[in-house]
C-alpha cells in the first residue's frame, strides 16, 4: 500500500471544511487534518447578524458541524483554537499554536490547502478599541452580550454586512445609526437603484448618516467629521473585509494585484504543493479578467470542493466570477449580478442602461409588488454585463435568472426568449426577464432610443421638449419640472401641439412612453424615451 | 405616399392582441383590425380559474385592454363577438360574422395572423352537454353563475387548469371530485414525483378519483367506469386542448403531425401572406425538433410580438421550446421543464434521473422548507433534458434557473458552478441547483453510481444488501423492508458486518448514503446510491 497523502488545511468554515469533506469523499485514505484559529468549523458565518438580531435564536443553529460530529463521518483531524502561524515551505511543513496552552506542533503536507478567509478592516479611528466586528461565532457572541442593555449602536459601514448588522440591532430594540463615508449604501447598487433601500432603511428607523465618515469614537457616543455625534452605546466595524494574507505572504506566496492570495485556474499558488480558495483569494473578473476579490460562500464552497479535486489530481477549472449577492434589507431583497454603471463609466466601457418596474407576478393577481430592475448591456457585442434588482419579492430569482443567462453566454436580446415558467402567482406571460430582453432588442435594434435619469436634466437645457404622457391625474400629483402633459390616449389627435426639435416622452415607467415614442417616431419626429420613467427619474435626483 | 399595409388578425387575447400591439410600434400607418369570437378582448386567460375561486374578485381585473382602450392607445379596429368564418386566400379576403346580428363582411389583408389559440376537449360522454368548460370570460361568467348554490362538482381532468379549478372550486365551499383516467393528475410529473401533490389536494379536501373515467353524467352526479358515482351538480370538463384549427383547416393550410397549424420558422403558414400564433401552432420541440403542442401564455405572447416583426420586414427566428410551466396548488408550487421520464423512456432515450430534496433557503434560518426537485441528463453529452420540482417554496426559481441553463446550452455538470445569489433567506451557500450540478458531475464522472426507486426491489432480489446508514431512530420510524442498519457515523468501524455482494446505500435524502457510498466503494464494495433516498423511494413506492 502506498503512503496515505497528508492534507493539512488551514481554516475551517466554508472553503476549508468543504475541501476536507470532498477530500475525504475522494480518498478515504489521506490523512485530513483542519487548522481552526477560532474555537468553532463549519459555522454559518452568513446566519451570524441574525443570530444578533434573534430571528435565529438558537445559537447551536449556527454549528452546522464539530470536530467531534467531523471526525466520526469523515475521519477527520478538526483542531480548533488552533492558529496556522508558519508553513515551511521548503520541509513541507506547517507550524500550529495552540492557543490554549501556546504549544506548537508541525503538521508535515504532501498538499497544503489555504482557506483562512478574510478578516473585517479596523478602520484607524480614535478610538476604535471599543469597535465590535462580526466575522466567527466568538465575535457574534461578543456583540450579543453587548447588546443586552445597550440602547443605541452605530454601525460604520454600509456594505451588506453593516446593514445586516443595522437591521438585526433594530430587531434587539437599539436606536441604530449608520455611517457611511460614501453618500449611499450597498456600494453594488448605482445611485438611482439604492433610492428605496434608503428610503426602507429609514422607515424602520434606522438613522442613515451619509458622506460622512467617524472621526472619533468616544464612551457612548461617536463624533462625525462634520463634527456631529450619534449615539453608540456600541460601536461595530463593518467596513469590509480584507484578504487574510499574513501566513501566505510570510511564506513567500504570490500576493496579486488585487491584495489576495494568487492562484492560477487550478487553484495553486506559487508553491505547487500549496493551494488557495475563497476568500482570502483572487477571482478572475467574468468582463475583463483581471484579478478581483469577491468575498462570497457560493464562491468559496465551490472552490473549496474544487480544491479537493483537483488535490486528487481530477480535472478541474476554475470559472471566472460575476459575484451574485442577495441581501435582505427589512423585507426588501436587493441582488446584484456583475458590474454596475459605475463602475463601467469608471471603466471607461461603453454600456447600455435598461430599467423597468415590472410587478413581480401578474398585476391581476392579488399582492403583486412592484420591483425595479436594471441590466447592463454591452452596445456592441449584447452581452449582458450586469444587473440589480430591488423590491420585496421575485427579486431573487430574477437576478438568478440572468446570472445563469450570463454563464450561458445569452445576449441581452435573447432573455425576450426564455421561457420562464408562468401563471399568475408567479410571474407574467412576459417575465420581468423577458421584458429586459424585449428593451434591449428595441434599442439594439434601433426600434427606440433612451435617456437615462441622469442625462434628462442636460437635454431639457440644451432644448429638448419633455412630454409627459401619463394622465394629468399623474402629472398634476407628480410632474417633473418643465414636462408638458400630453395624455397617450390622446397622443395621436395632438401631434400640432408637439412643438419641433428634439422630443422626451415619459410615463410613470416606460412602457406607455415607448408606445408613444413610436408613435411619434413615425411622425417625424426626433424623439427618446425616458428610461424608467418617472420612478427612475425620481429615485435617481432624490 | 405607400398603400398603408393592412392586416387581420383572428384572436384577440395573448397571440393576437400582442402581435397588434407590437405591430402598432413599428408601423404606425397599418391598418390593423382584429376579430374575436367571444365578447372579450385582451383577458387574462390564466387568471380565470382565480375569479371563480375568488382570489381574484374584481372580474374588471381580468380584462386587461377592451376594444375603446385599444383604439385610443394603439388605433386599433377591434371587433368582438366577431367570428372570423372563413379566407379566401385567392382574394386575399377574410370573412367575418357579427354574432349579435349575423351580419357577415369582408376585410381584405396583405398579411393575415391567426391566433386563434385552443378549445377546451369535450369527451365524448353520455350527459356531457350539461358539462361546463373554461377558457374564456363567458365560461367564467356561467362557472361562476353554476357555483352559485351549488354543493358539489367533479372536475373532469387532472391536467393544470382541472386542478386550479378544483382548487378554487374548494374555495367556494363545494365538495370536489377529480376524475382523471390515469394514474395521476399532472402528466408533466413522473409518478414519484406527484405524491405530494396527490396529498396536498386530498388534504385539501379533493376527492381523488385516479384511474377510472366518467362513464355518464347524470342529473346530479357522475357515473364512474367502476361503476361508482360521485357527486356532480356542477360538472367541468378540463381534459385538455385542441388547437382551434378548423378555420385554417377549411381555407386549405397545413396541418401538421401534432394537429396544430404548422408553420415554418418565421411563423409563416403554407400560405406566404398567412401567419399563426399561439397554442394553435405547433412548436418544435427542444429535445428531438419534432412538431409539439404547447399551449402556454410566455410562447404566445412572444410569439404574437415576434409575428409583428416579420410582418414588417424585421428578423427574428423562433426558438424551439421546453414548455416550461407552473402550476399552484393550495400552496404547493408545481414546475416543470422540457422533458419527464416518463416520455424519455417510451422514446427509447437514455437519460439519468437525479432527485434531491433541499431546503428553498439555509435550513439554519427560519422557515425552511424541503422542495423536491428532479433532474433530467443526457448520459453522453451531459446535456440537461428536464427538470420537475414541487414544494411550498422557491420551485419556481429553481425551474427558472434550469430552464435558462438550458436555453445557454449549459451542461448538467455545469449547475455546479452556477453563481446564485446567497443569504439565508434565499438560498444556500449550495443553491440546489448547484446541488444538482455536484450530482450529475459525481454520476457523469463515475464518483457514484444511484439505484433508482423503482430499480431498487429488483436489484434486492437478485441479491443487493440494502443498507440504511440513517439513525436508529429513523430506521425505526420509516424502515425499507430488507434494509440493515449501520448508522453512518459508524460505519467505517463496522466494515467487516457488511456481506459480499453489491451494496446499496440509502439516507434520508441521498447525502449521507453519497458519503457511505463513498466510503463503501473505496474499501473495495461494490455499492450504489439509492436516489434522492428514502424520500424518493417512498414517493415512488406508495
Ligand atoms: C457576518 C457575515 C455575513 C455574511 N453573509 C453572507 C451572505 O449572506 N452571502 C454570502 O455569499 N456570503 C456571506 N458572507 C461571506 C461568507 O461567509 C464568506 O465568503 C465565506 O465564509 C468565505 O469562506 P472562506 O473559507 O474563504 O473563509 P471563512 O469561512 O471565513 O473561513 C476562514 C477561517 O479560517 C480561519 N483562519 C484564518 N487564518 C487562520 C490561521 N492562520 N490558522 C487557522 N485558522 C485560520 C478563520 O478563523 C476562519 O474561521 C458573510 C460573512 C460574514 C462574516
Ligand atoms: C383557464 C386557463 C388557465 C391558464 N393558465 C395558464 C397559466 O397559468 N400559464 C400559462 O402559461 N398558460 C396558461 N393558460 C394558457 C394560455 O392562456 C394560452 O396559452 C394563451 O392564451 C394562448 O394564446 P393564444 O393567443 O394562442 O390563444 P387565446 O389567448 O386563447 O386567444 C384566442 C382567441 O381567439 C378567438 N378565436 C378563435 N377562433 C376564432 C375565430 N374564428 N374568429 C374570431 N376569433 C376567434 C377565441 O375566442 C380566443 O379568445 C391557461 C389557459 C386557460 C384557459
Ligand atoms: C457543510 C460542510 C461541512 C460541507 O459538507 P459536505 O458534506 O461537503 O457538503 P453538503 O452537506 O453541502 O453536501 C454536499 C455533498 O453531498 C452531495 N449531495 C447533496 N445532496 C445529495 C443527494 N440528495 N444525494 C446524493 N448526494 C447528495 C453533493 O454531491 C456533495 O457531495 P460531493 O462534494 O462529493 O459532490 C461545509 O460546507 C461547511 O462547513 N459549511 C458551513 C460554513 C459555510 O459554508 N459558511 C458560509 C455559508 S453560511
Ligand atoms: C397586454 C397586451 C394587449 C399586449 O400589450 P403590449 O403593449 O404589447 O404589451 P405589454 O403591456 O406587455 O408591454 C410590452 C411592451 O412594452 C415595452 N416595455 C415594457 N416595459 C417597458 C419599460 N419600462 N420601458 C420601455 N418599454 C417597456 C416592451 O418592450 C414591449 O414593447 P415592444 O413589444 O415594442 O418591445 C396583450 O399581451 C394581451 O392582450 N394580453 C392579455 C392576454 C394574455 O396575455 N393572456 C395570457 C396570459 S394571462
Amino acid at each position: 500500500m502506498t503512503k496515505p497523502r497528508e492534507v493539512v488545511i488551514i481554516g475551517g468554515v466554508a472553503g476549508g471544511m468543504s475541501a476536507a469533506t470532498r477530500l475525504r469523499r475522494l480518498d478515504e485514505h489521506a490523512r485530513i487534518t483542519v487548522l481552526e484559529r477560532s474555537g468553532h468549523v463549519s459555522f454559518a458565518n452568513c446566519g451570524l447578524p441574525y443570530h444578533v438580531g434573534g430571528v435565529i435564536e438558537d445559537r447551536e443553529a449556527l454549528l452546522l458541524q464539530t470536530p467531534a460530529s467531523l471526525r466520526e463521518r469523515f475521519d477527520l483531524d478538526v483542531r480548533v483554537s488552533h492558529e496556522a502561524v508558519r508553513i515551511d515551505r521548503e520541509r513541507r511543513v506547517v507550524v500550529s499554536r495552540d492557543l490554549t496552552t501556546g504549544t506548537e506542533r508541525e503538521h508535515p503536507y504532501d498538499a497544503l490547502v489555504l482557506s483562512p478567509g478574510a478578516r473585517p478592516v479596523r478602520p484607524p479611528i480614535p478610538g476604535i478599541g471599543r469597535a465590535l466586528t462580526l466575522r466567527d461565532i466568538e465575535d457574534t457572541d461578543a456583540l450579543v452580550a453587548a447588546t443586552a442593555g445597550a440602547r443605541s449602536a452605530t454601525v460604520i459601514g454600509g456594505g451588506f454586512i453593516g446593514i445586516e448588522l443595522a437591521e438585526n440591532l433594530v430587531r434587539r430594540g437599539l436606536r441604530v445609526t449608520v455611517v457611511e463615508a460614501t453618500d449611499q449604501v450597498m456600494a453594488p447598487l448605482d445611485p438611482e437603484m439604492v433610492t428605496p433601500v434608503h428610503d426602507r432603511l429609514r422607515e424602520h428607523g434606522v438613522h442613515l448618516r451619509l458622506g460622512v465618515s467617524v472621526a472619533e469614537i468616544g464612551a457612548d457616543t461617536v463624533t462625525l467629521s462634520d463634527g456631529s455625534t450619534a449615539p453608540a452605546e456600541l460601536v461595530v466595524a463593518a467596513v469590509g473585509v480584507r484578504p487574510e494574507t499574513a501566513l501566505a505572504e510570510a511564506a513567500g506566496l504570490e500576493i496579486g494585484p488585487a491584495g489576495g492570495i494568487a492562484v492560477d485556474p487550478t487553484l495553486r499558488t506559487s508553491d505547487p504543493a500549496i493551494w488557495a480558495v475563497g476568500d482570502a483569494v483572487e477571482k478572475r473578473d467574468g468582463l475583463t479578467h483581471e484579478a478581483v476579490l469577491v468575498p462570497l460562500a457560493n464562491t468559496a464552497n465551490l472552490q473549496g470542493r474544487m480544491v479537493a479535486d483537483l488535490i486528487c489530481g481530477r480535472p478541474a477549472r476554475l470559472r471566472d466570477v460575476n459575484g451574485t449577492a442577495i441581501v435582505g434589507v427589512f423585507g426588501l431583497q436587493v441582488a446584484t449580478t456583475g458590474w454596475n454603471e459605475k463602475r463601467l463609466r469608471a471603466a471607461g466601457r461603453p454600456y447600455r442602461a435598461i430599467h423597468v418596474h415590472p410587478n413581480a407576478h401578474a398585476g391581476y393577481y392579488p399582492g403583486a409588488e412592484q420591483m425595479a430592475l436594471k441590466l447592463l448591456v454591452d452596445p456592441v457585442t449584447d452581452a449582458i454585463l450586469g444587473a440589480q434588482g430591488v423590491g420585496t419579492d421575485g427579486v431573487d430569482k430574477r437576478i438568478d435568472v440572468i446570472s445563469t443567462a450570463m454563464a450561458g453566454g445569452l445576449t441581452a436580446s435573447e432573455l425576450a426568449g426564455l421561457e420562464l415558467a408562468y401563471a399568475p402567482q408567479f410571474g407574467s406571460a412576459k417575465d420581468p426577464v423577458n421584458m429586459l430582453g424585449y428593451l434591449a432588442e428595441n434599442l439594439a435594434d434601433g426600434v427606440t432610443r433612451t435617456v437615462q435619469w441622469h442625462e434628462l436634466a442636460d437635454r431639457m437645457a440644451a432644448g429638448a421638449v419633455l412630454l409627459d404622457v401619463r394622465t394629468p391625474a399623474e402629472h398634476a400629483a407628480a410632474p417633473i419640472p418643465g414636462s408638458v402633459l400630453v395624455e397617450l390616449d390622446t397622443l395621436r389627435d395632438r401631434l400640432d401641439e408637439i412643438p419641433p426639435g428634439p422630443v422626451i416622452v415619459h410615463c410613470g415607467v416606460g412602457l406607455r412612453a415607448h408606445t408613444a415614442a413610436r408613435l411619434l417616431a413615425q411622425h417625424g419626429f426626433d424623439v427618446a424615451n425616458l428610461d424608467g420613467g418617472h420612478r427612475t427619474w425620481q429615485a435617481g435626483v432624490r
